[in-house]
């Protein structure tokens, strides 16, 4: 049998999204159960991919089915298709699965031609409405199906009405429209070297064709990658008999939305226009009534949408979003479909439903974007503000939220700024560790460079402050501290504003609101608890996101860096002469200095934690990220620390790499310098001993081992771990319960789990790294080519958003099963990035995971992914 | 039943050598052929390993049976140890698996003390040997069991000879002797605070526990180290029941090999010593006469000993190194060993034993080392004017051969240098790829960073060329044009000598010798050929290479490089134009003025390999590779191209990155730019067409596309590179096969093969890369570390060199099963440094690869080791 590739909105239904796009399945469904649906059909998404495979043909398969529904249109009708008397008019429209912008816009009134526009005037005994249906069917069709300039079609239409000396579009005369469409119709022809076509079936077909063509428009694509959303999935075309709005007094269109998308309140949402089509609501040009206007202009018509309102709401058991066109006193259903709506809104519907007993609970969270509450938990503008605001830039949206600050340009003036009560911005090329501190004293962070994943956009991210990265339309001269955007010049201390959740950089002051909980959000929170099975932890460094992370209902921390303490001003020379000490006593009287830094973290986190686990990463950078590269920095640190300059400089260009990332770090330092973990250990567990005694606070250390490849380098460290602890404890005459375990980043140490397990109680899947090592792509120096990857579809998403699945995955759900094998009780999270993202979430609990572990301000976020995973 | 830890050496045989060790059971297989062996046992290698799994103690258990076969041994040679009348007497030695250096010494004479001492001279009638035997035993079991400096014991020897007036040892007359015994005494006394251990039994388990130990001292590791011989096999002990050779004039003690181990010859080889104990031959104190003499000497010792030699030869079916003493003129075997030999030696050894009919040709093949016959294919100092050449410093043996030449500091040094008929060595701080021409114009490399597989070890090995890398007792000056080692400088312009098979620098010039191959030679190759089933195809990236690797045997071209071509003086700026371009078409322009250079280098390659198949890797590096770094050399280029010093540095600014082996690189550069393999492919087409048209040579291009992690971007570049196929041979009219295909050097390819395998028609393993993404380690850093992983016995051999078989094997074999499962016919080799590793050969080997592709001057040696792979 031959494929069916065009479907009758009699013959679907709302199940059949995949093959009839959203719009499709949904026109069948409201057909189905008896809704005044102008009658129409779809062409598969099916069709769509047809039309790809063979080279951007529709083939005579389909051409001939569109053909065969089309007669059984006209046969529904009464009507034919270019018919002089009695002409069989439609719209075509793209339907995708999930809808997105940039696809074909609505194509109305298709089938008008120069006789049968006769037709219809005559029909509804009214030439202007005919005309100007006409004219907007060419101005459409020549736009979108074309590719002529809409503004050319503008210019015509305006200078009618200028020469006329009309103000208003009603002004125009039927004898004016036609003149427009002579116009019109000598444009097409200039432009495109033909007429314009006159027979129905070829309007048709062209529109089918551009309608299949826009599905692999720029701005699709990139919205699909925004979404995450595969490429391959096509899109179907709605074909659908019109009825017309703009057919007097008595006809109107509008769109509503069950509830407000906005709030989430349950009352009807919308706005309608008298004597007006479809794209006149959408476009702007006549300001729309309220929707409850409508009440008082045609009551009846009123109830008996109100009612359908409803019937749809229960019949989906979901807020719905309607486009509906009145047509001489008659309602017809346009589309339904699930309506978009805020985060807000989002949890107030799912909260309202579950209290109304249209769903359960379950059905309720699967409802929620887990990506789009993050909105909730930062700032966000004042949109009155942000209206009147200029945009200047735009980068990568890398973390959430939004801030208003004066630009400065390096950490050490962020910082200072800070001390004088001043609100920063921190405009930089790229941000190193070095800039940590600055990052945090800042409001916000813009960089010249770098990706979603870039050193300012993990760390932002991790401190759930704003950042914009990868702005390349700025151009930073540090050592001028000043800020060039095309030929203007942003100076130190001039107010920007940076919106973290769209990338845009304004000018200026911008205010920003603090976000609030609502008891619903709450109340989501707790319901995800009730299903999920992972466990959710946070990526925290210090007491304060320690607390932040608890806030948010973390259960642990998954991973506390030990790096980002040695950062800190008082710290940072014993850690300089650690670095570059010439023996192994020197190194150790320096490390002796941190010694007491790190047990007060260590002790501040505990306290944070209580109870809950936490799991304590050891040093993993390499060492030359702590050292200072300009000269003027050296020569300080030389006078610093009492080292020779020349000497100094030597051993920092020593310490150089080519490749820091496959470089001296990790484990590996501990190899080289087992001191450095004897000290770190020696922290932890005098912590652990100290909040016992002090706050009775039973801590269980988890200590975790960076970058091991080989279970050699894990029974080392180990050994060196094990016995510090046990001078500790012998030193202190103390009981402290503690569990080793190492990190899974390194590729062989996925390939080799079985092996690491015998010597790890857990594995925490770092795959940052892991992804980078296991592509081959630095997470670094990747922007430089990952866009040129995504434009050409070699990528769907970008890896270390979403986890990789195929390879990555492969990798971890064979150390999952290896490890298991050898150590069946054995604990396995994951403290990468993809811990915080719903996708990636998903997939570890399909391979088993115990827990993830995100940045406090994804708690939440990873909160309801978990529940979601839990429930498929 | 408890374990056996001590055997008889009536017990054992020659096949239990992982249990008694080598000589131990060489001894045992002598005993049982009837041969005339002092009696004795062993202590098995378990028992080492079981002692250091005690911590380093001798349990019970050994201790028990080792008293058990010393009754025996009392019983058999009805002497007792300690006896003051007739005592035994014992040798110790040790014994491992495969003998190496640094293991303790022999102890001779065991058994002795103040009492019997008095029994031996009674028995021997001979009170100054007795002593002498005393003396000697105090002696060595001081410095090898009790660890007193050998010199303090020279001092008191030498100082008596002086008071005396004595010029020659046999002066010492017995109350000499007894003098020396008593400040022997003295010294042990002072030096380890106790008396000289009288009771033999403690003597013996004290010297037992010393071989042990030895098992783990620095020298014997760093010797297994380098011989990638595994740290837990452990040592077995084997003592053994003393005979004397020195005795008087009818005793002796000799070495003797059954053929020339220098050169094969078929004729014992060996010397002997009248009247002396084992170590006076190896001390080198007396001159031993040639073992020919011993005929005159002891003719009927002499025939028994070479009807001994001949035996053994034909027993063990090999060239035997065999030690004996003659006691009183009675023979005795001391100890059997299959002769250690040069490469030379091994061939005709081989060959000889062949055409003998003692051996077959597949245990000709076993019996030669592969990674030996690397000697017999560079270049090596005259000796005897190595022996007088002043060692000046060490680095790491990085690609084998001898030079010799005047140091210059830069490339462009070298090239001129070469102009002039200079012979240089290039010494470089590291090499980098702009170094490229100046390596091929130096004899040989000289740098002060960087390993095994450095940038400079790695294309010195690939041109077969003589480099020491990493040596790091010199600092060079490259802009001062000197370098230091130590107190001393050396110019430009001074002459040094290299060793690329030791490591060492050597001041001045040395004569060095041209290689010659052997008809032996050549038969071992026609013999490896005849077994092996693993083809050999080698790494080439020029006509000359390639001529070469066909010299040696190579089978095809496994990895034609692109990019060394880009380096060359000529087309260097139109490369660099074509980077910097600023848009699609000047880049196209570039590369256009590369086409005719690509071409021919390609057909040059074509004509040099035949119909022999060549795999072309299309351009693999990051482009900032290309670019100049300095100033100056930006300045140059700017007036070069006419591209503004500013723009043209900011540039290649931009272009650098933080981690380059994980960056804009490999088919990522033909994601961007894809007209950079359109260019390269047309060049192979071109190529092909033309060669085909003049030299009637029908070639099938293998078009290889490196880095490739993800299926879409082989099927991008696959299309792009079909697309530029197409276009020529329809231009040209012309029909030329080929194939396309990928590495696998990226993990995540690996993982994902089957899918890769879909667009592949072979997989090349990239084992370089490959390595450093799944270990996680970068080439060009890990240098810093892997020193202490192997000290720490962390790594037992460099990943670089032997392939990781658990790890990134795993990923091979995986990649293997994968892409065999999708594509039943897919040809797989690999054309990493490990192609030419025999160990890693006999890993391919078990995975199913068709072939490996090594650098041209280990094709022979692959040859042999795949040969020994396919035997195996």
């Amino acid at each position: 049998m031959e494929n069916k590739y065009v479907y009758s909105f009699d013959e679907g239904n709302k199940d059949m999204k995949s093959l009839l796009g959203g719009k499709g399945a949904n026109l069948a469904e409201m057909t189905r159960i008896g809704l005044p649906v102008p009658f129409g059909f779809t062409i598969t998404t099916e069709a769509c991919n047809n039309y790809y495979a063979q080279g951007k043909v529709i083939s005579e398969d389909v051409v001939e089915q569109i053909y065969s529904k089309l007669s059984l249109l006209e046969e529904k009708t009464q009507k034919r298709f270019g018919d002089p008397q009695n002409p069989l008019l439609v719209s075509v429209r793209s339907g995708a699965v999930f809808s997105m912008p940039g696809m074909m816009d609505t194509i109305l009134n298709l089938g008008l031609n120069d006789e049968s526009v006769i037709g219809l005037a005559a029909l509804t005994q009214n030439r202007r409405f005919a005309l100007d249906s006409y004219r907007r069917f060419i101005q459409m069709f020549g736009d979108v199906v074309l590719n002529i300039p809409k503004h050319k079609f503008d210019h015509i239409f305006d200078s009618k009405k200028s020469e006329k000396g009309y103000s208003s579009d009603v002004d125009l005369n039927p004898e004016d429209i036609q003149e427009i469409i002579a116009e019109y119709k000598k444009l097409v022809k200039r432009e495109v070297h033909r007429d314009f076509p006159q027979d129905p079936q070829e309007q048709l077909m062209m529109a089918v064709k551009a309608v299949f063509d826009s599905w692999n428009n720029p701005r699709a694509n990139v919205y699909r990658q925004l979404n995450n959303i595969p490429g391959n999935l096509g899109t179907a075309v709605n074909v659908q008999s019109m009825v017309f709005g703009n057919m007097g007094n008595t006809s109107g269109t509008g769109v509503a939305f069950t509830r407000s998308p906005i709030t989430g309140e349950k009352k009807l949402f919308g706005e309608f226009l008298i004597n007006a089509q479809g794209e006149d609501v959408v476009a702007g040009i006549r300001t729309p009534q309220p929707i409850a206007e409508l009440e008082k202009t045609m009551p009846e018509v009123f109830k008996q949408f109100t009612d359908t309102a409803t019937l749809l709401e229960n019949h989906y058991k979901d807020m719905q979003d309607i486009e509906f066109t009145i047509e001489r006193g008659k309602l017809y259903m346009l589309q339904t479909r699930n309506g978009k709506r805020t985060a807000k809104a989002a949890i107030k519907v799912a909260v309202d439903m579950v209290e109304q007993g249209l769903i359960d609970k379950k059905t309720a969270i699967g409802r929620i974007e887990p990506s789009q509450i993050d909105q909730l938990l930062h700032p966000t503008f004042d949109l009155a503000e942000l209206d009147k605001a200029t945009k200047i830039a735009q980068g990568l949206p890398a973390s959430p939220g939004a801030a208003c600050g004066q630009i400065y340009f390096t950490a050490e003036d962020a910082v200072e700024a800070k001390k004088n009560g001043i609100k920063s911005v921190l405009v930089r090329l790229e941000t190193s560790p070095e800039d940590i501190e600055g990052m945090v004293a800042a409001e916000g962070i813009l960089t010249a460079r770098g990706g979603m994943t870039s050193h300012a956009a993990v760390v932002a991210r991790g401190m759930g402050k704003c950042c914009v990265s990868g702005c390349s339309e700025i151009r930073v001269e540090e050592s001028q501290k000043k800020m060039y955007i095309g030929e203007d010049i942003y100076k130190e201390g001039d107010f920007i504003s940076l919106d973290g959740n769209t990338g845009f950089v304004y000018k200026g002051k911008i205010k920003t609101i603090e976000p609030e909980f609502s008891g619903d959000f709450s109340l989501i929170m707790s319901w995800s608890d009730e299903i999920r099975t992972l466990k959710v932890r946070a990526n925290a460094d210090n007491p304060k996101d320690a607390s932040i992370a608890v806030k948010f209902g973390a259960e642990g921390i998954g991973l506390c860096r030990t790096e980002h303490m040695f950062f800190e001003e008082e710290r940072i020379p014993a850690v300089r002469k650690m670095i570059v000490a010439g023996n192994k006593e020197e190194r150790i009287a320096a490390l002796n200095s941190l010694l007491s830094y790190q047990k007060e973290d260590f002790k501040g986190i505990f306290r944070a934690m209580g109870v809950r686990p936490v799991t304590i990463r050891l040093l993993d950078p390499p060492l030359h990220e702590f050292l200072p590269h300009t000269k003027e920095e050296i020569k300080n640190l030389s006078e610093q620390i009492g080292i020779e300059y020349n000497k100094l400089s030597a051993k920092i260009e020593e310490l150089k790499e080519f490749n820091p990332m496959l470089g001296h770090r990790g484990c590996r330092l501990a190899v080289t310098y087992p001191e450095i973990y004897e000290m770190q250990t020696r922290a932890i567990m005098m912590a652990a001993i100290e909040v016992k005694k002090e706050d009775k606070l039973d801590v269980i250390p988890e200590i975790m081992i960076p970058l091991v490849g080989a279970v050699k380098e894990l029974e080392y460290v180990r050994d060196v771990i094990e016995k510090t602890i046990y001078q500790v404890l012998e030193d202190a005459k103390e009981d402290i319960k503690y569990s080793i375990g190492t990190m899974i980043e390194v590729p062989r140490a996925a390939l080799t789990a079985d092996e690491i397990a015998s010597q790890a109680e857990f594995f925490s899947f770092g795959t940052n790294d892991l992804t980078q090592m296991t592509y081959g792509f630095s997470r670094d120096d990747a922007g430089k080519f990952i866009n040129d990857y995504k434009n050409k579809k070699i990528l769907e998403s970008d890896p270390f958003q979403t986890l990789d699945t195929v390879g990555v995955g492969k990798l971890i759900e064979m150390a999952a099963r290896l490890g298991k094998s050898v150590r069946p009780d054995i604990k396995l999270g994951i403290c990468g990035e993809h811990g915080g993202d719903p996708r990636s979430i998903q997939f570890c609990q399909s391979v088993g995971l115990n827990y993830v572990s995100c940045s406090p301000y994804r708690v939440p976020i990873a909160r309801l992914a978990a529940a979601q995973a839990a429930l498929k």
